[in-house]
């Protein structure tokens, strides 16, 4: 009989339930019966062997519910070589966990740096399977993450309701997504949301255009404008800073977040009111949507599939809306960005919406 | 044949297209034909008069939209006698607009400024009909207004989110939500989202209690917290400053909403990570609950009646579940307040929520 | 230390588990430790004694969850006093329960018939605290059930739903809706969807005044018509019938349900195409609102008060937006129409909602 | 200036509107000024010269809106060549209103009959550019249709709804999904909301085994079960039948619908409960869910930048998560069936779920 052990690392998302649903599911009707470990907290569980012995209940009727029954934390993989403050060395704990119950393997459902982790336990001799959990979609080799359709769908419904609001009183509306680093669920949710101005990360904005793009809807009689603005957008004259400079120059900043800070730079330049809302962690929450629920009962299903094979040492992944996988090797440490020469940017300028560039 | 204004005044919310759709259908229904005529932006319409000829087509279809066809604006009553920049006076400019038109009267969507406004207008000789719009539900003489339900649901949903990552992460959660001067969204959101704290104006907080809340769960192996938090939250401390000085103690804050200064404190005092969300307008946004768009029709459809009645200078309420009337005078400049000795206060602390009282 | 006895039964409804754990944070809250003991499916499992031990643990995190953690069953009232198939006598098993778990109270979640078999239960000695529960909000005494909201809500969607689509194609359309025989959530659900024709039992229709209001919409250019119908929707003819010669009418109907009926006698008449949608048990299904989520965290925590201070013998009841108590032996066996001389059925009318009478 | 027409054709669809907006906001963005000609109803507006000359404002504000602002009809293909009832060909009203108008190009906006006429337009060397519209998710040479996901998720909501109930019930539930071909809607929707058994038309069920599925689940201790059932969904027994007949075998079915059928066939063999939901049109209806939302206006802009281009005789498709396009000429006529050696099936059946073969 297979033992298996496994955990969620990082910052939670949707269908990370689902998805271990998925796997245990699959282990259950493919291999009969079959040990399941749960790693509490990520890798932290791991590391400092606290599980807990699971079974086919506690993954019934989890498929619809967010967040994650295991717990997650966020452990650096930069940090995972360097002994914790009691001098404990974390992969060789690691290593000694999964000796100790006599693992088969590990499945990891995580982000970038869970995935280098993962790999980092594979290179030591460990089984891993992973899993692509991230609402960034920011996961190279894969061409969608669980948990980013669900974010997305937060994240519009929260540029929908700022639409009425907006319409009615002749406002323009700043609406400060997630993306620290990559721009997909504010390009995503403002094509959705119909956005007037979306700004990513990964094409800096001159303020200039961003105010004449809103003097312009202005003179043509359009009396609102909305922008969908990653946490993580950028100026092109801040981009231009060397990273110390720019961190002073956040450190003085008078607005705690890029939304505000823009807000009332808009206001200062165009007189116009201008609201700042920032949904912040609920588009980590709630109930996946039915989009998620379908890719990760799938991508789950297919770890069980790689595990029966004995087939380790790979992420299962969507190609289109097919599952495949990839070696960690090739995909680990790798993130995907919203490159400024992909269609879809021409397409969302196509459609009218400026980026501020 | 009839010759009726119809005006939307002060923050949008939900329904207000529903009531209209509402007071129009009821008009038809019952008299045949009427001229209405719509006044953009609130008040603002009849003093410059700007209006449209409307007929009921305008009114089809929009039972489920959010905002107002109408527009509006914030018109503070304790101005309307102040002439504008201009010299004009705006009383005088209103009710000659309402002659101009041969209008037999006005129907007013609004809040409790609003309201003030039409009881003035009434007093000068116009015929008014109003309707209790907010999603505050802080009109005295209802039991209930339009919008309060939908902006409930849209607090509650984004709680809902919150509890599924504050859940996985360990952390303490801060959703700040809209209100003032009054506590109902946020007390209602709070107990529909299973919050552990809920902070109101009217019940002004002890932070050391707040965070003895936080302790406590912590102790008792709870791992996170939730804390809805009214924008307008404020400490037993600073409630017991004069007006003046709290203005200055504000300018000087580190923080830009009260969301955010709380997460410092609590973060200071406990250790624990502190995440901030702010729905914000998002809560007046978005297609009207059932409940409310029941409501609306009821209430707009009564308007109707009083004005083939020529039942004038009323607002229509909520009495329970039962429609009824109000003389403006006996409402127009009442404010609503959350009690602390109402019943739901001690139901609300007999479920284990603290209000840091 | 007091133990509590509890069971949720007939139908399922939304807000059931908010309801329980509402009662269960109450007794914790004001009382410390308590016993409590759930009891399965309803009477039956107090009856054979089905029942498990919980802690408050069990009660965390079912706030927004559907269904019932006790699971239900319909045990008509009628048949209490017939001894079961074994020849056991229900009533005295039950009160032999109670003994034998030396309970202190005995909470009854449920609608009509159950509210009936809590009162006998109550004369037969047993101290019960009751909360109405069901979809249909026909519970006499009470002016809201939870459940109905959450019910109007889905129903309301599909109709949402079906609006676009009727509107695109220029068709006739059936959404037929739960109520045997009260038209509760036909009636909220029309309102609030902008159904145009609304049939519900109390009311019994016409055909030809129904076809003839489909008629007048075609004639004025409008191209659709929805119907929200109640399963239970009944015509003037059949109302007239003998409850014998209307079962043999029944049964010799060529379609299931009174929605396909319709549907097949409006084709034959007007020649329009017409869809009938049956939206079923989903009514009864998924996440409770917000409003009954409040509702029911305030109804379960006034029946913990209740205990406290052993006031047995009630149902706990909504008094428009407040809370009340209402005496089982006045309640019980009652039910609550929609009354055709109700206001609420005027404004319908006034709408111009036709009632096909 | 270019001058376009514009229909939608067949069943309607969510993101209709969407996607006609972005076809709009893509010809004014890249070609300023343009005149756009709506054909009301599909076909038939194009056959009987039926337009409106519409603007960029009739397209504003629309992104969100179900169904299609032109209205629709079925003009099934294989009568195209056939004259109406008064002796006109509708092939050449077509090319003549096309003419008359003087049209540079006609996009349509069509599932797949839509698109053989889009094709036989072409070919009869109209210039027309078309999008690949339907639930079904069938067409032939795209991944992905708009529409599809939004049907998935309303057909998810009824089975999430009904899972609450079920569980409470312990009842047998039939959910009967849109799908008389084909089973993508039933087959995603099965998966995304945990369906037991999912039945669709590719797969011939023996209605056997669809039975010791749901006896096997009661042995296993769980209580209910859930069939997903297609409209289409036929037993092998029927599917071996001659098309003349299984007609005739439908006719003399005591059940309306298959949903009906199978559960009096259930109930009969297992002695269970079981109820039947039919979600129906509302499967059409309501507001495109963001997928759809960002996938329409891509594929709408898109038919823009054809259009811009010249590039006629095309339908634009999605590969994966990219646009593309495809000559009209290797994609008309073709539909996409659920392969029963998909991998998809595969996964499905690992994650447990039987689809009675």
């Amino acid at each position: 009989m297979k033992r298996i052990g496994m955990l969620t690392s990082g910052g939670d998302c949707q269908a990370l339930n689902a998805t271990m649903r998925g796997v245990v599911k699959g282990l259950h009707t493919m291999m009969g019966d079959v040990e399941i470990y749960g790693f509490e907290d990520g890798y932290k569980g791991l590391i400092y062997g606290k599980y807990r012995r699971m079974t086919g209940r506690d993954f019934s009727g989890i498929l619809t519910r967010g967040g994650t029954i295991l717990g997650t934390s966020r452990q650096p993989f930069k940090k995972m070589r360097t002994p914790d403050e009691n001098g404990l060395d974390k992969v060789e704990a690691m290593k000694s966990t999964y000796k100790y119950l006599g693992l088969d393997c590990l499945v990891v459902l995580g982000g970038n740096g869970s995935q280098k982790s993962a790999h980092m336990l594979s290179e030591e001799g460990l089984n891993v399977v992973s899993l692509p959990k991230t609402i960034d979609n920011d996961l190279y080799g894969t061409d969608m993450t669980f948990g980013f359709q669900s974010a997305v769908d937060i994240a519009t419904q929260a540029i929908d309701c700022i639409h009425t609001t907006a319409a009615s009183h002749n406002r323009v509306f700043v609406v400060e997504l997630m993306g620290h680093k990559v721009g997909w669920v504010t390009l995503h949710a403002g094509i959705a949301g119909g956005a007037d101005i979306i700004l990513i990360p990964e094409i800096p904005y001159n303020l200039n255009h961003v105010i004449s793009a809103i003097q312009r809807r202005s003179e043509q009689g359009k009396g609102f404008t909305i922008l969908a603005v990653a946490e993580g957008a950028i100026s092109k004259e801040d981009a231009a800073l060397s990273k110390k400079d720019y961190k002073a120059k956040l450190a003085g900043r008078k607005h705690s977040t890029v939304g505000y800070e823009l807000a009332s730079q808009i206001e200062a330049a165009t007189g116009h009111e201008v609201r700042v809302t920032i949904p912040g962690h609920t588009q980590r929450g709630g109930s996946p949507v039915p989009f998620d629920r379908v890719i990760s009962s799938r991508l789950g299903v297919t770890a069980a599939e790689l595990i029966k094979n004995e087939d380790y040492g790979k992420m299962v992944i969507m190609k289109g809306y097919e599952i495949d996988t990839i070696p960690l090797a090739e995909t680990a440490g790798k993130l995907k960005y919203v490159s400024p020469e992909d269609p879809i940017i021409r397409q969302a300028k196509n459609l009218g919406i400026s980026f501020g560039d």
